[in-house]
């Protein structure tokens, strides 16, 4: 590959355009958006002339919705060899790719699993997709060279291709992300009308769980609708199971005012259980695989307190797998939680006990 | 407060057990589970035998299911001046307590807001209280110097003390806790069932999202059952709002094939919109008041790679608000969150680059 187009600057395609750049390809920008086009340039060092003649790869970093349209009007131009997107939705493009008259043989859809609540080309990194899956959805249409020069674009931002079938992809998706952030919406929604003294009992946890519901309305609302039916598929079972928990709720509640009957007890219980069994099997980074230990530290935010911890753990000459920070709303102590490799946790913690932490495992 | 007793030696008790031996309390452990009781004097240097006389303070830190059978057996026997629990739940523990005949002039409920989805005498921390809110909720039949006793031990605790309510607790903490953990865990329950290909495909944003559903499900059938209607209200609630949401995207899916109506998408859009408006209500630590930025660096996995970044972050003068480590699930690569002042935060990215660390802000 040694030319690219990248049409959309947001935080993919700037990132996608940084990654090219740093492997000496000729990269290509294109966006409505002069603003986002110019920071995007600025940025990642990506040219805002068109081509000269067709590129080997044109990415469509646009929103779902409007692949279908940007592929048509791209393979209009003969804009490049090979086509493929990298939207969170991979059957609704090709459906409104061949509502209008695309050719099917020089696409296929892409979909990098990156990116968090942020968004826009300064929010853009070269390593955004290094280590993560990135799912490509070939059809029968799609023809093998075309396929490949997808595999090297991937290979080229450091993810990891995964081949998909496009529905598999929108179904796993839904689950595993689309859902999860209308509920996490839902979630935080409820938190709009709450008073002073509710909110100042908000913890980590809740924090953890609605992070996401800050991400950009309008961006997602184009997902869920590209992906509507899937996306209702696991709300609409998530929302008889709440249904069916508030209803156990009740019954538990009219149990506890007449006496020790736990009926609605055991389909909570049971939900409970199935909860941990399936949080066990969310996948964590490859490191989890190793035993590791966590311990929780208490810091202090004098400046420096956290540069002085980590410091003392490289001294011990350990490598930390994980942290997290536990803030309370007041005061100045925190406590950071270090992941570390099982067999030198007691070290570690004998040796920073030594140094004056205070520290629990 | 001279002396105490602590009945139960999970992650609470054992933790107040800490807070009051480094405060001098002379501290008396029960539990009727012996193993624990001596994990936890073993861990706090509280006593296992009976204390000789009426305690000062007999704190209850039992399952909220249980207050008022314990609060019934302490009162029988005179074990204390004061009584209090630390149960996340506070009518029902009244309610119990009344009908069991106790004493409510030297009870007043009482609930830090700590612990995470660990448990146990083990986990236990002097700091665990520390700039956290702990509730009271004194009724009228409360005497003023019972509260004053709780007051106390809240404040050895480092803790913040909040007078409420027992039932505008219950129905904060449905709201922002235990409704929020039911969530969790039936969105975690959605992945038991699925896929390697989709398991594959889970990002931070869930991991974060289900964490809390690791917690115990029989402690937390308890709290839920001792709390049933206020959670019910909350989980009611969400349910028929996922329902709806599903229903306008089903809406929205017919829409998409039929053409460019968007009848279901205003419902959506106003969720989300809704979603982030909470989202930015609940509140973050005290250093959440300042401005502040965040900058992503990315991060090998060599030893001693992160305290070498948090060295050179300390080198360079800046003080860290918070930290959030993103992993991929493969390759060695991570991204740390660094969150600084915002007035430091050009300076740091500067200083960051230059000794040669990648970096986005």
């Amino acid at each position: 590959m040694h030319t690219a187009l990248i049409v959309g600057t947001g935080l993919i395609g700037t990132s996608v355009a940084l990654a090219l750049r740093a492997e000496g390809v000729d990269t290509y920008l294109a966006d409505l958006d002069g603003r986002a086009l110019r920071s995007a340039a600025a940025h990642s060092g990506g040219k805002t002339e068109p081509p000269a003649g067709e590129v080997d790869v044109a990415v469509i970093a646009v929103p779902p919705d409007r692949v279908g349209g940007v592929l048509s009007a791209l393979q209009k131009n003969g804009a490049a060899h090979a086509y493929t997107d990298v939207s969170s939705v991979k059957s609704r493009p090709i459906a409104d790719a061949l509502a209008q008259g695309c050719d099917l043989a020089t696409f296929v859809g892409g979909h990098p699993m990156s990116g968090r609540e942020k968004s826009g080309p300064l929010a853009a990194h070269a390593d955004l997709f290094r280590g993560r899956p990135w799912v490509l959805t070939p059809t029968e249409d799609t023809e093998p060279a075309v396929l490949n020069q997808a595999l090297e674009l991937v290979a080229l931002c450091g993810a990891t291709p995964v081949v998909a079938d496009a529905g598999e992809h929108d179904r796993a998706v839904a689950l595993v992300s689309h859902a999860p952030h209308l509920l996490a919406s839902l979630l935080a929604a409820q938190m709009s009308g709450a008073d002073d003294f509710t909110l100042r009992l908000c913890g980590q946890g809740l924090r953890d769980q609605t992070r996401i519901a800050a991400g950009d309305p309008d961006l997602w609302a184009g997902i869920l609708a590209a992906n509507a039916g899937a996306v209702a598929d696991v709300l609409e079972r998530v929302g008889l199971e709440a249904g069916a928990a508030a209803a156990a709720l009740r019954t538990a509640a009219v149990d506890a005012a007449e006496g020790p009957a736990q009926d609605g007890m055991d389909a909570l219980r049971s939900l409970l259980h199935r909860g941990v069994q399936g949080q066990s099997r969310i996948p964590r980074h490859a490191s989890a695989n190793r035993a590791t230990a966590t311990m929780s530290v208490t810091v202090s935010d004098r400046p420096g307190e956290l540069g002085r911890l980590f410091s003392d753990v490289a001294a011990a000459g350990v490598s930390i797998v994980d942290v997290t920070m536990d803030h309370p709303l007041e005061g100045p102590v925190a406590t950071a939680e270090l992941v570390v490799d099982a067999e030198v946790s007691r070290r570690l913690a004998a040796d920073l006990a030594g140094r004056g932490w205070t520290l629990r495992w």
